[in-house]
């Protein structure tokens, strides 16, 4: 990480992804074991010679192992294209980390204080072992034959992964949305081994129009013939055009109606008068759609979106953890949660975030809710760093003040 | 039409979906001409002598003329499977109309008052020209060589067909979604023919939430290799996958939330545990969904859902006529105007019939908005008719006690 008199204040600076290999196979839910695995990670801070400061930040459904800063490295394993092609900088190709507002010397996750991991989660495809990774039982990509993952087997290949950092605990572990669900899944699995819980956006089991839109995403990249049954690497043809479709319904899900209103209106693209086309983008919102799939379908693999997007609709703490029951599943936590929502998300709506908070509260556990209110759905909890910087980093100053106390 | 004791109360029974040559071409926005046209209807009860008691009901996206009562009769031109397939009557391959519950002996519109004609509107793939016609300069199905048509071609093409028939005037016009906004359309372009609007779930002009869902839909058919730049017809092959994403789309959108929560919560479709599955249905919803898709695509022609996709976005009465003004566009109606909206319809939000009632209300011109309760979204406008009749009836009662006081 080297600092240069370019980089605006509060940040972690010029960070490069890199590689840890597990010594032992992964044990996933669903029976069969996953070996060799890669994680890709970057780290930002250091870490104390307590090990005690280290806090795991865990990407959504596009993500990557790049969180903050600037980078200018390009993982290979998995990647069809430049890294984080949409938030890179003008300047160099620097491309800047997903969730930088929120990472780096004086903001929420403050690393002055902390040192912060990030790692690209399992079935993963910037970097860490995921379906276009090579299979060892053929030498060619997984594909369609990798395993089903859950959000609890990324969680213990993200347990291996700490090991071979020598990090027993985490003084937190944090992510929105489905990095939201991997740092609730760490509470339950890992009891001893967490501090402090930050779910932002997120849910204990996707609700049942959640459900639907990630199956019909899906489906658009399963019913394109170039997905070829999953197999689609070495081909020269890959599902973009499924892949499209999937994106754009996923980039709407993640907006609310209200924020697209305000942003497109009903203003047409080129001219005064429509133009009479079927194919063609007419409004703006249209042309903006079509620019989001393009753009994605050149840096994300298809199969790594239908593993994510069935691991996050399978994802269910009751059912997994409680016969049934989000109390029962939530008895053994002992991290302290907080819980951020916000008002314009119907994906990952607030009752969800109030359902773990009464959960937790019925059990005597410390929890925090917070409502936000902010316009933009669920994609707030990338885009409202100034509502959410002041309220982690109370929640984890507060943790801070409790392990000092006592000494 | 006959009745047999075998009907329900109310029935307009055993009907037929006939067909009508218009003797003129339609001329159309986009400055072509398109003919020759033929329009399929039905109606239900009697015209009177004085031809003033005609109500047009005018139907949604995936509807058809075939609004009421029992119909064995299947219209050849374009379609490729049963006639309402998904209303099928369990006996004798009977299949009801759309809007049953609305139209007929002492319903909401009541064919012992009303003789009330239903037509398949222009464009579409069950009776009436459509994309999937025989073009008269090629001998061939049109497929995208069809013009772009607007919500305001379909209405002319109305017109010319009540011509037909001999209908000057309407007694009212009325339908839902799509099916309003031709109500509108009617008001503003006829403004001396139409005595009655009856709008429900409808708008003005579709929000750019709407728009983008739209064009998802047709996304996901275009992109489909088997939609062949719209020239399927013929080939063997149509673009049933895409077909399939559109209409999973459309029928996400159709339906709230809490509805689908309520129907399907997360449970799973085959077992009480999940089974590890990326392609497979897994979960209730999952499997439902698939389960409209493909019975759709047996019933719907491909470029029909395109060209009223695109129909519908482009509606928009203030751009249209009012040169960027609801206001002045709603300046010459002379209709009374009835609009019924529903609570949890997020397609068609209540805020559209809102703005739509206070403009008429600048206007002094005559107006009705009703917000109903109901937790259905969207499809309220085919399921709620216990809460849509008394209001609809009333209102049309209101309109004979007008017309007949002066005499």
């Amino acid at each position: 990480m080297v600092s240069t008199p370019t980089l605006p204040a509060g940040s972690v600076g010029h960070v490069e992804t890199r590689f840890a290999d597990l010594p032992d196979p992964v044990r996933l839910d669903c029976g069969r074991e996953l070996g060799p695995v890669r994680v890709a990670y970057e780290t930002y801070g250091t870490l104390s010679p307590e090990r005690d400061n280290a806090i795991l930040v865990c990407h959504a459904l596009s993500g990557d192992a790049h969180a903050a800063g600037y980078s200018r490295t390009t993982p290979e394993a998995g990647t069809r294209d430049g890294f984080g092609a949409e938030r890179r900088d003008g300047a160099a190709g620097r491309s800047l980390g997903w969730w930088d507002g929120m990472i780096g010397p004086g903001k929420a996750f403050d690393t002055d204080h902390y040192f912060v991991i990030s790692t690209n989660l399992l079935g993963g495809c910037r970097g860490t072992t995921g379906p276009s990774s090579v299979n060892p039982a053929t030498g060619r990509p997984y594909g369609s034959d990798f395993p089903v993952i859950t959000v609890a087997d990324m969680v213990r290949c993200e347990r291996a992964f700490l090991d071979t950092l020598g990090i027993e605990r985490l003084a937190a572990v944090a992510g929105g949305s489905l990095g939201g669900m991997q740092a609730l899944e760490w509470a339950v699995l890992y009891p001893d081994q967490v501090d402090a819980v930050v779910s932002i956006a997120s849910t204990h089991a996707l609700h049942p129009q959640g459900v639907a839109w990630n199956m019909i995403a899906r489906e658009a990249i399963t019913r394109d013939p170039a997905w070829q049954g999953g197999h689609y690497h070495g081909t020269g043809r890959s599902p973009d055009a499924g892949m499209g479709v999937a994106r754009m319904v996923g980039h709407i899900t993640y907006l609310s109606a209200p924020a697209l209103a305000d942003r497109f209106d009903r203003r047409l693209q080129f001219t005064e008068d429509i133009r009479y086309t079927i194919g063609e983008p007419e409004f703006e919102v249209e042309s903006y759609l079509r620019h989001q799939a393009d753009s994605f379908v050149k840096r994300f693999d298809a199969n790594t979106y239908l593993y994510l997007s069935r691991a996050l609709t399978y994802f269910d703490l009751a059912r997994q953890h409680g016969g049934g029951s989000l109390t029962r599943a939530l008895a053994g936590v002992s991290a302290r949660t907080l819980l951020i929502a916000f008002s314009s998300d119907w994906l990952y709506p607030p009752a969800a975030s109030q359902e773990i908070e009464e959960a937790l509260r019925d059990l005597g556990k410390p929890v925090e809710y917070h409502l936000i209110e902010a316009p933009y759905g669920h994609d707030c909890f990338l885009l409202e760093e100034a509502q959410q910087t002041p309220i982690v980093r109370r929640f984890l100053a507060d943790g801070r003040a409790r392990t000092e106390k006592p000494s």
